[in-house]
């Protein structure tokens, strides 16, 4: 049995009993990059093997993560495939699913966080809102070619725009969303490392995105729309929010 | 302190640790409806108070929970205000937060698994799924004149559609979504007490939506786009699981 399981945002308070179950009970953990140090420790007598991507270094392929999944599977292993936030939401999830599955390897998914609602949510913006927005979009802000056509599919300001690792294109972002028709002053909030110590945030205007700047290898998160006015001004924890903008 | 809680889609099982934490501290738990019993037995010394909508009943108004919350915490209990899903995800605890706020009493967020996203999940549905989705929307099939304008900003096929408590309006769901163009064979699914024993799907096409029906007060969760193509058939858990339309 492999259970693909989301590690949520980063905060191991955030982990689901679920997947702190799962972990305890591991004899292997395939994680990505991101993976927080506190929460594989939560799997102390499994053989923990990092497949994620890094950049400047060469990543391992999709077909190896399958292989050393089914491999591990068919030695009788309990074997836990870690993501950050939900395996679905952006995470090739259902790609190794479905590979499983072919395989004839009897697998379930373990529903995590995902930083796309949870990212904002705790810096105090809600992704809906009674009377400012009724739903909202995520998107990976990953490649340009993908994001591109999805914004242009959205008329302006009908929805909150969520763009999770956006902050490496966030001036291709906000090209398209101008041209698209956005006002030039919405709202717009650039969210890293959410949930953790070194969580940060700017808040500004959707045309000045370009004057937020990263400082770690957290990649982003975005969010456009009026909801972003409520964002929290004041730090909760004590140095880890910062506010930018105008 | 008060604690906005997201109690997950049912299964105590996809609780954050965060959230059992506040639980197993709170003096007052204020539930919405379709918290499940399970989990409000988490709380077993608290003082527990149902402040949810219920079909044929007349509802507690917004500002009468704003109010319960504020005397509690000024008499020094600790409070969760426990909501389905995540906070934030169409559930109100925006406007909670910022009444909160507006008292000047100190607020949590503690986000929680949102059936948006684990509802699709734990069919077999990845919301999003390398070459046929990069992004997702999530609306709330609660009242017509909001979703409308939301459908009719979104180009046809360009992501999936996810409209929680979309059960009710299935039938305007799925006019407003031919009007604007989306194909009739559009995989649909409807998910029903999603991450429970109780846990019902159906999946077929956008044109026959009509069909799916429900049977318990579940609010159902709509999921239109290619995705759904990839849902499980096989039922996960005996009788849980049942596959209606083509």
């Amino acid at each position: 049995m492999i259970s693909l399981v989301g590690a949520g945002p980063g905060d191991p308070e955030l982990l689901t009993l679920k997947a702190l179950r799962r972990l305890k009970e591991a004899d292997l953990v395939l994680y990505d990059a991101l993976v927080p140090e506190a929460i594989l420790a939560l799997a102390p007598q499994a053989h923990r093997f990092f497949v994620g991507k890094r950049a400047g270094r060469k990543s391992i392929k999709q077909e190896t993560i399958h292989r050393l999944m089914i491999r591990a599977a068919r030695r009788g292993q309990k074997v836990v495939r870690l993501k950050c936030g939900d395996p679905v939401v952006l995470g090739r999830g259902g790609e190794e699913a479905l590979a499983l599955a072919e395989a004839g390897i009897p697998c379930e998914l373990v529903p995590g966080i995902s930083s796309a609602i949870a990212a904002p949510e705790l810096a105090g913006i809600p992704v809906t809102h009674r009377g400012m927005s009724s739903g909202f979009v995520v998107l990976s802000g990953h490649a340009e070619d993908s994001f591109r056509p999805i914004l242009a599919a959205i008329a302006p300001h009908s929805l909150t725009l969520i763009v999770l690792m956006g902050l490496g294109q966030r001036e291709a972002v906000r090209r398209a969303l101008l041209e698209r028709g956005w006002r030039p002053d919405t709202p717009s909030a650039v969210l890293w490392a959410a949930s953790t110590p070194r969580a940060r945030q700017w808040t500004g205007r959707l045309d000045q995105l370009a004057n937020a700047e990263g400082e770690d290898e957290s990649p982003g998160t975005l969010v456009i729309g009026e909801v972003v006015s409520l964002a929290r001004v004041e730090p909760r924890r004590e140095g880890a929010v910062s506010h930018g903008g105008r």
